[in-house]
């Protein structure tokens, strides 16, 4: 602390031209070129920000508290910044950054603010949701490699909400998890489970991220899916979704999700599917193929995106631990 | 919320380089068109800072968990946004940009986190700190327009720490308001008060800027100052500080507040001061001009800079309420 010992080049009489370069000038005394690099990226972008919209000082003060209140409202169980995150679309775009996938592997979607932790494990057939009033439902998948060979001990996180399209963790007197479940992939990387089928659902808008969308009269509506998030060593991490084909909020998920690849459909089991799982017949039957990537191709092919996309904005950088960092020699 | 009464056009297959225009798009509804070029600007920063950095998923996430603890750590007394605002150069700018000033005025300075709106006003003379281990001193202020006419029953707001750097609000176990007042100009536009040598302190770093500053190698920081604040209709609200010369921090502002213009200097009062005023000669005493501008003359300029930089930055907009929204004509 003693500023004898802090080497800052003197700055004063900052001003609206040259408020960036000083700032970025003091933020890169660090040792970590990442965050020097981050840095200098947010301030630009920050000031840049300001600089064309000619921010006033009551915008500035109520965006400040706007972003209190973001933070206030988020609790272990609800992650208002995640939310706000993914209504501005900024979810969608890093995980397509930091997941590429390869053309016939399944592709990602967002995780959303109502993943948790404490979801128990269960084994193929078991149900995950105990809701009465659900449409009862059977899954049954299969997680492979590219070249259709099946990956076992996949573990496979899977969540969905119940028939009032709330998530276990939006009931204030929950006893414990449900409409969640862990699942392992077998040998021939099956997993097959009850549950519910999907319905529409608004994320939760009674706080500061409901009031933005009704400033943007946007609805805050996603159309019905589940959840799977997939964990393996040796494959990239995979959070997706499954969505129901003809949902009304099908073109317009609050939260820009829905790929047409990840869009399937419950039909009718018939007679033999029906008894093979050992459910009525006319049970709703979803049948679904996920297609993992190895972390090996996906870094690979991380690092081939960020550098020609580095190239083509004409940034100077290197890539350090697969992340680009200015390159200064 | 129903979907068939919000026209929102079709999105699916949401990907890294189509995901901006979408967003954009469906932020695009609403019927104040200042908020739709702010959430355009917004988005395109935003979604700019993720492709350029490559952002992953692990950094967005300790991203939002940052945002989070800075929302959380806020209270009625500590405004940690603003802090943060203020350590990224956004409030300085902020403030250049909404309160440009002409040659000859008084410029502004950082607002900081420490205002607060229960100060006692008190008429001139009377003293604002109760810190008998401060070193006492007299302010001797004027208020004037640019053409040198004092400018009678502006309301002036004035706040420092105390003697060891604290402010009245950063005490647990304070009673009432310290180290801060209000005063008005009388008719030759003066005012004066006794109070304390302003010291220099670190701004609160015990919190999530604090942490931030620690990774960045920066010194939290601020040179001794006094914050004033002045307000009368018809005159440009106007949010300064006045910095000790030589001051170890002079050049290296945690929060970029300095100015030239602003540096002052105490100095021992010579026996006829310290007559008029009644306090011992040699007490520290410094004397200041302040010059305002009025409302008009302010908006005139504003409108100026903000028509002269759309346009170096080729960008078509026009002013409504004396802010930028794009020009669709």
């Amino acid at each position: 602390m003693d500023p004898t010992k802090v080497k800052i080049p003197p700055m004063k009489d900052l001003n609206i031209d040259n408020i960036t370069e000083n700032t970025i000038t003091i933020n890169s005394q660090g040792d970590d070129p990442r965050l020097t690099y981050l840095m200098e990226r947010l301030v630009t972008h920050l000031h840049n920000f300001a600089r064309e919209t000619r921010l006033s000082t009551k915008e500035w003060m109520t965006a400040l508290n706007f972003l209190v209140k973001v933070g206030q409202i988020t609790t272990d169980v609800r992650h208002e910044y995640i939310l706000l995150s993914d209504i501005l679309g900024l979810s969608l775009l890093v995980d397509a950054i930091d997941h590429p996938k390869l053309p016939g592997t399944t592709e990602g979607s967002v995780l959303g603010p109502f993943h948790t932790h404490e979801a128990e494990e269960i084994s193929s057939g078991s149900g995950m949701s105990s809701d009465p009033q659900g449409e009862p439902c059977i899954v049954v998948c299969t997680v492979k490699d590219p070249a259709g060979n099946p990956i076992e001990g996949v573990k496979v996180d899977i969540w969905e909400t119940d028939s009032t399209g709330h998530y276990d963790v939006q009931h204030a007197d929950r006893t414990g998890p449900d409409g969640r479940c862990i699942m392992k992939s077998d040998k021939n990387g099956e997993f097959w489970f009850k549950a519910i089928v999907p319905v529409p659902y608004p994320i939760p808008h009674d706080g500061p991220v409901g009031q933005l969308l009704k400033l943007l009269k946007r609805h805050p509506w996603r159309p019905a899916h589940m959840h799977f998030m997939f964990e393996k060593e040796g494959w990239d991490h995979l959070i997706t979704a499954l969505y129901l084909r003809g949902d009304p909020y099908e073109t317009s998920d609050a939260v820009f999700g829905v790929k047409n690849s990840l869009i399937v459909e419950f039909v009718p089991a018939p007679a033999d599917i029906a008894a093979k799982y050992g459910v009525p017949e006319g049970t709703k039957y979803l049948k679904h193929d996920f297609v993992l990537v190895s972390d090996k191709e996906t870094e690979k092919l991380r690092d081939d995106n960020a550098l020609k996309a580095m190239q083509q904005l004409g940034r100077k950088v290197k890539l350090l631990n697969h992340l680009p960092v200015p390159d200064v020699d």
